[in-house]
């Protein structure tokens, strides 16, 4: 069996975090397998590289920063090679350019294009765990690049499907995949199994154990995910295609609170109107999430829609600079999202419904919804976040098999 | 005129000494040059990676050892990239992948064979400095390598080679080639120029400002070096090819205290016991110096040499653990190489001479004596060392031009 096997900042953040990796790996390697390790920086290595930068250059060019970068998984790399080896294990580290990692050009959010199999494929014929430098590839004019959140994720993915892997264990500090956060929403309860759509709308969703980008690619090409936790030998959550049969109805409750909503209210009611508004933003690289629109007073419309919180400003001045006829633009940043996710509510009428009551239940506002064939998600205030998810959580029983 | 300039770890060791190094270097770019910047890891960096590396592993593969020491070139050359571009002066940092600096597959200790310059003069078109990471290559099998003490000037005198530079300036902490080292030896002068054979000899001899390797390149390739310091603009020395004119009859002092003196007492003198002697240290990686073999006592001879003072131990016990037919080996720690070096020496008498004289007005006494076209090296009690080097720079006069 070949395994890929991702670990995460804080998985080798210390000497001991890191051997502890080392023997995780070993275990499967001494059991027969092939295993190949992706890992990122150490700790919050890549946070004191971009402190050593600011320092230098508040505004550093894209390419230097991701030369730059990229030091720290290569060193995550070599000292796990040096930690193996000191277990008597055979292994060798490969950086972006040995593998080789081919990426879009874009520095700093790059895109994998392909990855060469035949210097891993080599190293593990002679029996070696091979570790690999997650989040960083190589373009077209031999520049290192970097993959943009969630790289890691990512890198580990798009081996496994080089590779033809059997399964792809990406390692995190929670147990899996819970129909809800165990930290807020009591009762909270782990996924043995979840599609790859489910999985992609709680990424989406800011859920957060997996980076959508990781999901896309892994559906796209068939890689069983596997989400489990570094700290013990708990099997985790499986990530893959679903049957029909398997299909829960909702399969979990997913929250974020970093979301503003700007109404624009008042605008002119006439063709183009939305598509100048979304257009100007666009070119701004803000990016929109829900959208709504409306009715307004006569012969005028209102469109609402959330964006990141930290966006909320800008998105108000873009519209305030490009845009006169309208009557005002309200910003509202005390707002969250809370959202319901299950392969099974396609075919399923009345999950929306009963989402609607559990929040009306709790006496809970709704100010937007967006739904689409596996999603329910509504805004509400904010404050209402943890109380709303319980709330749709037990109305769902989701705590139980 | 393209010029490579080469800075050691002292000169970027802080933000401050990064902008001062750019400042350096925009210099020549602004005045029209092509300029080609060779920098090594940053202050102690490398000692921090290897602590790092000896923490996991107190004997770590070489092969990730290289892979972790690449890491610190990396981020001098990205952060030397982000304080130009701060300066308003486009700058692009290489690895050696990048370049590519193509070296022999030993690890730690790699030699360089070939530098591509496509990718550097193309960026050299584009009006860029471009900053290359010093020390390191890469190897047949796609491995990172590093070259070993002195690897950043080889780099630089490689590069300079590879690219038909003008000049190649490597910057130190002193302001050139001295007649002797100017912090032990009153009246010791800078030379404005050596040649590469009188530098060859203080390099090997301890004088330490250039490796001899980067010198036999620079050689080899008619590279013209320039030593000069970092802290002024002061010209600094020449190093080139020496023609008879300027040939002085000694060019300076140097001393060595990094030896140690083997004795092997009473070996059997028959044929084969040198080469026998040689061969097993050369199995143990162990660097002979000078050698001095003289009759013994009837039937044997005794054969003494000069290693590093930390391999000593380890000499002993090869020819202890490798021979049987000895009446005692004799291990001397305290001992010291002093040198005159000069190209004009071949041609002249009584140069040796006239330096065991100075070492007799003085009253210290000799031990060994080596001696080649250039040079003659003594081997003394290391407690006279300065006093040596005083009275021998005193007696050529070195200090008057």
């Amino acid at each position: 069996m070949l395994v890929v096997k991702k670990f995460g900042g804080t998985s080798v953040a210390n000497k001991e975090r890191i051997f502890n990796v080392a023997n995780r790996c070993i275990e499967d390697y001494r059991a027969g397998h092939d295993v190949v390790v992706v890992l990122s920086a150490m700790g919050k290595y890549t946070d004191e590289l971009i402190d050593m930068a600011k320092d230098i250059n508040e505004n550093p060019p894209k390419r230097e920063m991701d030369m730059l970068f990229t030091i720290g998984e290569q060193m995550s790399v070599a000292l796990m090679a040096m930690a193996m080896n000191k277990l008597g294990v055979p292994a060798v580290s490969l950086n972006a350019f040995q593998v080789a990692m081919h990426t879009t050009s874009v520095y700093g959010n790059a895109r994998l294009k392909r990855i060469d199999s035949e210097r891993i494929r080599h190293e593990l014929e002679q029996r070696k765990i091979v570790i690999v430098t997650g989040f960083q590839g190589v373009n077209k004019y031999d520049d290192y690049t970097t993959l943009g959140r969630g790289g890691s994720d990512t890198t580990a993915v798009a081996l496994a499907a080089a590779l033809n892997a059997d399964r792809c264990e990406i390692f995190t500090d929670v147990d899996g995949v819970f129909t809800a956060d165990p930290r807020k929403v009591k009762g909270a309860r782990k996924l043995d199994n979840i599609t790859y759509d489910e999985m992609l709308e709680l990424a989406t969703l800011g859920a957060g154990v997996l980076h959508n980008r990781s999901v896309e690619l892994a559906k796209k090409f068939g890689v069983t995910l596997v989400v489990r936790s570094s700290l013990n030998t708990e099997e985790g959550t499986k990530v893959r295609r679903g049957s029909k049969m398997e299909k829960m109805l909702v399969s979990g409750v997913a929250a974020d609170t970093d979301t503003a909503r700007i109404a624009v209210i008042g605008l002119k009611d006439e063709p183009g109107v939305a598509f100048k508004l979304f257009n100007a933003l666009a070119q701004h690289n803000i990016n929109i999430d829900m959208i709504l629109q409306s009715y307004g007073r006569e012969g005028t419309k209102d469109i609402s829609f959330t964006v990141a919180r930290d966006d909320a400003d800008e998105a108000a001045k873009v519209i305030d600079e490009n845009f006169s006829e309208y009557e005002k633009v309200d910003v509202n940043k005390t707002v969250a999202k809370v959202s319901i996710v299950g392969a099974g509510m396609q075919s399923n009428a009345g999950v929306a419904a009963k989402m609607f009551e559990a929040l009306y239940d709790e006496n809970i506002n709704i100010r937007m919804i967006s739904t689409s064939e596996i999603r329910v998600t509504v805004l509400i205030d904010d404050k209402n976040t943890e109380r709303a998810m319980q709330a749709v959580h037990d109305k769902f029983a989701l705590g139980e098999r």
